[in-house]
């Protein structure tokens, strides 16, 4: 039998993984702090245990008792423009507890180790982003996911450990926190909705991001231990096709059936045109699910109202004050460049 | 009065720049937990703290009660090969101990934050390296040192911090461990001549490196802060004149009166020229001491022949055993590509 770690599988992302890795009769064990996730969010049949990636220790015993295969590494505080405030902990998260699981997949030859990273690590380059640039990350959230890539290539040179980079962007779905003040523009406008509030939009609403729902990437992700083609490579993942934020509202609008009510604020300084080339990832998994964005919203949706929005944790342990925006809400309220 | 912070302060580039500092009038306060450095290398002048950059409490605790002007951080475990094989110590000390400083010299508005990076930054890409091309490390002890250097970039764009990044290579000169036996073949053939053994080369010794008396590295370093010029850059520093390893061999053995004996091993896998385009920090910093190696090696014997060579300190705390070199005195007695 399989066995598979999913890190981060309560979470957004990593519940869909843990999901597609027991359809693919492996046997889940996730491993997840709740910092962010949710214990609900687990499929039924995965072993959960509560603790984190830094915790070198459990980490240690884990891959001892279960002798995973494979090891989805999807665990992270992915919060990239709060960053720059929580540098230490930002690089304790997501580079110092990723080495604590590369360290024991080398030791206990894991058969490949599935990494998501982020389109943060490209910085503000060219367009469209493509998988050959040599990537130029600014904030530490970009920094960390980078190191981390470059560190994997690193292990696999030395010790042959396989591994498979992702980076995905602007992901939606079902799992995903509506709550969170500190991104996700889909979501901060279903809760918006839901509260009966005009959606936030910065400027004129004419940028554009693709927007890709969850099983476009949470599928390649879990299917990618089986696509040797795969291995040693590093994969955008995610939707092609892009759509402004101003048709974004009308379609959650619409999903909800609600009116559209527009709120535009003064533009903040973002990327107008956003996306990334992904002709590597379909050559290697093929053309995605078809699914539109008024599906996707649409299945979002349903989910949405039947759970509601839960509260955002707020972040208690800030380390740098200074430009710390007030207020989250506002200024990440419709962030679309913001990876999930 | 100007108070600088030097970490690392106790080792051999940072003794250095301890004393040009203290030359040009700076209160100098020398972080080093001396795990690589030795107290008595610390130029009289300075106030010792014994600690480490990773212990975030008394980093603050050091910022708040000196309100540093500069920070000199030239604190690392640098053994780059054994990087490979002490990953999570290598993150926690050489990023994660970076960023408490880089956190509290946001915090106090320090002026110039100054960074002794490494050529391992580069990856082995085209020669010669230079300051525009974009690194890709290899190891991940370079990884780490580019992390910082990202780091830094990201956090003057946000906060406004000044800093310096400086890539040194092959430094050699007095207060450097010849007795350490992962890395530095000057230090190396000294021990090993004054021991009455011959000197190991890997290969043939055809193979060029350009060896950097420590005044060239160390004093434009030092300066640094009071050249506007040089603030939010890189430069690369050291020697331009490339010497085989034989023709080291030679000078050394001259220095220390003693026949040229060498016992050739099986070459390894290893750059056979690595060079550095030094015309960025020349048009900023001028052209350097004009030492010559010859001159620069016998500074460094006479030094040695008076202190004698230490021993170098195990590393105790490996955390991958596999394909770790056995008796690291054979495998990097003499990679001259491994910077100070």
């Amino acid at each position: 039998m399989i066995t598979s770690l999913v890190t981060g599988g309560a979470g957004f992302i990593g519940s869909h993984v843990v999901k597609h890795c027991l359809d693919m009769q492996h046997r889940v064990v996730v491993l997840d702090d709740l910092s962010g996730g949710f214990e609900d969010h687990i499929p039924e049949g995965a072993i959960f245990i509560k603790g984190s990636i830094t915790d070198e220790v459990l980490v240690a015993e884990l891959f001892a008792n279960y002798k995973f295969d494979y090891v989805y590494h999807l665990a992270a505080y992915a919060a990239e423009g709060l960053s720059h405030f929580i540098r230490r902990f930002n690089y304790n998260n997501n580079l110092v507890g990723s080495i604590n699981l590369i360290n024991e997949s080398v030791k206990h030859k894991v058969k490949c180790f599935v990494f998501t990273s982020s389109i943060a690590v490209y910085g503000a380059g060219q367009l469209p982003m493509r998988e050959d640039m040599v990537p130029q990350p600014e904030d530490p959230y970009g920094v960390s996911k980078y190191a981390v890539e470059l560190d994997l290539k690193a292990a696999h040179e030395m010790f042959g450990l396989n591994y498979v980079v992702f980076r995905p962007h602007n992901v939606y779905g079902e799992n995903q926190n509506i709550g969170d003040k500190y991104r996700n523009v889909i979501g901060i406008f279903m809760n918006q909705i839901m509260q009966g509030l005009p959606l936030t939009i910065f400027g004129d609403g004419t940028q554009t991001r693709a927007f890709s729902y969850i099983d476009d990437v949470a599928i390649p992700i879990a299917k990618s231990v089986d696509t040797p083609a795969a291995f040693n490579q590093v994969f955008n993942i995610g939707a092609d096709k892009p759509y402004s934020v101003n048709e974004l509202a009308t379609v959650v609008s619409d999903a909800l059936n609600a009116e559209v009510k527009i709120n535009h604020l003064q533009a903040r300084n973002e990327v107008m045109h956003a996306y990334s080339d992904h002709s590597k990832a379909h050559s290697v998994f093929g053309q995605g699910s078809g699914i539109s964005l008024k599906e996707g919203i649409t299945r979002m949706a349903d989910w949405a109202k039947r759970v509601g929005a839960r509260k955002s944790k707020e972040f208690s342990n800030i380390e740098i004050h200074e430009k710390l925006p007030q207020g989250w809400e506002q200024i990440t309220a419709n962030n679309p460049a913001v990876p999930a």
